[in-house]
């Protein structure tokens, strides 16, 4: 069965949050080092998101689960922000650059497959994220549409439906091994891409043996899908 | 309030369905006149979306819809078609022209707002549109997304809020007086472009004069949006 299809997780895989949330703290003159309010920001991402799909919690769009976890991350650390500060610190993941490969790799990847996002970013953000950083998809597909996030296996099956595709004809392109066992449980092939900084010059090595495509970066991709 | 994006109806505004599907009937070799049989499945249009939304017939993507109506049609003219020779037709509404000013149109007013498709067709359809006429949206919303049909108002207020902007902030870009009509009682702002060949150089004048723009193609809108 043929790719018809790709479709790309965003954050870490398309775009550098943990330096543009950086600078966002950065900026605010927030207290403590600003990577490591990042990081800590960010690592507040996959216990929520398993509280929504678990039932827990109701459903919320990123925007809401960002300033649900930037709340509880400054009230751990006896931080105080206006309601200001914290709506620009949110705002942040908007405006995130791409990795440098991204532009043009997903360029040559869309003449040769239908592309689209499949982020558990809500639409109206990767929009954003998009426009910002110049990128063209075919299509934004995210976990919205499924109300449910990845790795809910509705995910990768909604974004196959949407496409017109078979899972099987459809790859998810990402840097996560958890993301890329998600999409394989659905019935997606599945291609790894390194993003060797995505935690910093210090960030713990990461493969995945199962994808069908270990890459570098999305022009090494384009390669082999040509 | 300001206009902070637009969305765009697809068939009959942006693409020209009338040539494409006559060209269509002509290549296959069906018996009687092309642009006569893609005018009368094309006014097989609304009344199906109708019993649609009205809940008489089960969903269906425009695939299914088109398919069914053309079927409706055969019958009715008294003509037989192989289902290969059926299906050809019905891909035929994925590879349709857009009007000469769409794809810089579309440029220039992204540029400028946020643009988006609404259309009735499903995303799959319009993927395969946009790459087609090479035309580049921010994201494609569709019918689809809200399980109802324009003019539902749950359509335009679905493309708002996954937009992220209220309805009052979303502006609808048509050629189509019903739609724009529906648009405004979903709350939304319009702009009617005016399409005088869609039926052949014979169509009725069209106008709306409750829109809040009337142009005469993409080109003018992106000018009095500046």
């Amino acid at each position: 069965m043929a790719v018809r299809a790709l479709v790309f997780d965003v954050f870490g895989t398309l775009v550098d949050w943990r330096s543009g949330i950086a600078a966002a703290f950065r900026a605010g003159g927030v207290a403590g080092d600003p990577v490591e309010l990042a990081d800590a920001w960010r690592a507040r991402y996959e216990p929520i998101l398993a509280e929504v799909n678990e039932g827990s919690r109701a459903w919320g769009n990123f925007d809401e689960l960002h300033l649900a976890t930037l709340d509880d991350l400054l009230a751990e650390q006896g931080l105080d922000l206006p309601v200001e500060e914290r709506r620009r610190l949110v705002h942040a993941w908007h405006r995130l650059d791409p990795w440098p490969d991204v532009r043009a790799g997903l360029e040559a990847l869309r003449g040769r497959r239908i592309t689209a996002t499949l982020s558990n970013g809500h639409l109206a953000l990767l929009v954003d994220l998009a426009r910002h950083g110049d990128l063209r998809f075919d299509c934004l597909l995210s976990a919205e549409l499924a109300r449910a996030y990845k790795p809910a296996p509705e995910v990768y099956r909604t974004a196959a439906r949407l496409l017109g595709v078979e899972a099987g004809e459809l790859m998810l392109v990402a840097a996560h091994p958890w993301d890329l066992k998600g999409a394989r449980r659905a019935g997606l092939r599945t291609a790894f891409v390194d993003r060797p900084l995505e935690y910093g010059p210090g960030s713990a090595a990461r493969a995945d043996p199962a994808a069908e495509e270990s890459v570098g970066d999305l022009l090494e991709l384009s390669e082999r899908l040509a």
